[in-house]
């Protein structure tokens, strides 16, 4: 049985939509990381980087939940397609939201609501540039279905992930109607729905098992 | 021919790198970033994220370096294996460093450098945060020859990237045996000193054809 290791975060729900989407059974053990619980000696030993998720499956510990995507995406053969340019785009969607989306939605809300004191520059360098991808992404899906084209792949829950949680970096779709309908419509997924509601459980749970 | 539209950065080297080592021949496109000529009308029609490196192959332009390394790779089918937890941990280590080690480069780099005014907070999360992922880096290669296990992969190229410009964020491999005995490693590779003379020639080019 898959275990994932995980919290109602934006990373872990990524990782547990695909489970759900892929239809494979999965344990969840939950990591309060609201207690600090990812930085205990015990999950410091399945992931050095202190972070959700982890998956366990074939007997091998894998971090990051991009590189998890991939590898149930690649294990199932589905929401990766197999060559060419269709595969490239998702991939390139993939990094796009590793690299760019996901550090300018983390360290904006970061700047907004958690920094020791304020610091402007950085608060307004990071929400621009988030401002800035949401303007990309809107672009991109004025001409496409799905961020890396007609079909719904492990990049749109790439980017699901943190558009979910837009409220930490104080940001909404309002002026993006292109991003709009398509939030609307992986959220209103059943696998996404259920993904978001074992996580959601989480929090609200009495204590966790981690 | 592949086109690759680059200059002499961290994410740029890294595409030159793979090509090199991968012995495909290609058309380096200089675009000026201190001249700020990937915010140029003709080169946002090829990426209107505004960054290189672009390559163009295959009759499609794609973005994103790592999403670059990744389908030079799977097309010529070296430098990333092809299942299991080898290949699983190849991804691994390109999105923590897409996710991980490249934003905190690039924003401690900021912060000490580039800020308008003194952000002491906002440099010391940066410069911390890059120092924290150097030290996993260290710990992991003192148990395996490469990053991703015991091959060379494109992995490596993607970590080599930034710490070949680690002078920008003011960070050292002092301290770090394991990582340093890395680099060294990957610095003499005949591809990688290649790539590199290819793109620190295009700062001292008198102009830019791009």
């Amino acid at each position: 049985m898959i275990e994932l290791y995980a919290f109602a975060t934006p990373n872990s729900v990524k990782v547990a939509i695909a489970l759900e989407e892929l239809g494979l059974p999965y344990e969840l053990k939950p990591v309060n990381i609201r207690k600090g619980e990812q930085k205990h000696e015990e999950f410091l030993s399945l992931n050095p980087n202190g972070k959700v998720p982890v998956l366990v499956d074939d007997d091998f510990v894998l971090t990051e939940s991009a590189a998890i995507l991939v590898h149930l995406a690649e294990k199932t053969g589905r929401l990766l397609p197999t060559d060419g340019e269709d595969r490239a785009r998702v991939f390139e969607q993939l990094f796009f939201h590793a690299s760019g989306l996901s550090p300018a939605f983390g360290n904006a809300g970061f700047f907004k609501r958690s920094s020791p004191e304020p610091q402007p520059i950085a608060e307004a360098r990071f929400t621009t540039e988030a401002e800035r991808i949401l303007g990309l992404l809107d672009d991109k899906l004025a001409l496409q279905t799905f961020v890396a084209g007609e079909a719904f792949t492990i990049a749109d829950i790439a980017h699901f992930g943190w558009l979910w949680r837009r409220q930490f970096p104080g940001l909404t779709l309002d002026g993006r109607p292109n991003l709009s309908r398509w939030y609307d419509v992986v959220a209103n997924r059943a696998g996404v729905q259920r993904a978001i509601a074992r996580l959601e459980a989480l929090i609200e749970a009495p204590a966790s098992a981690a």
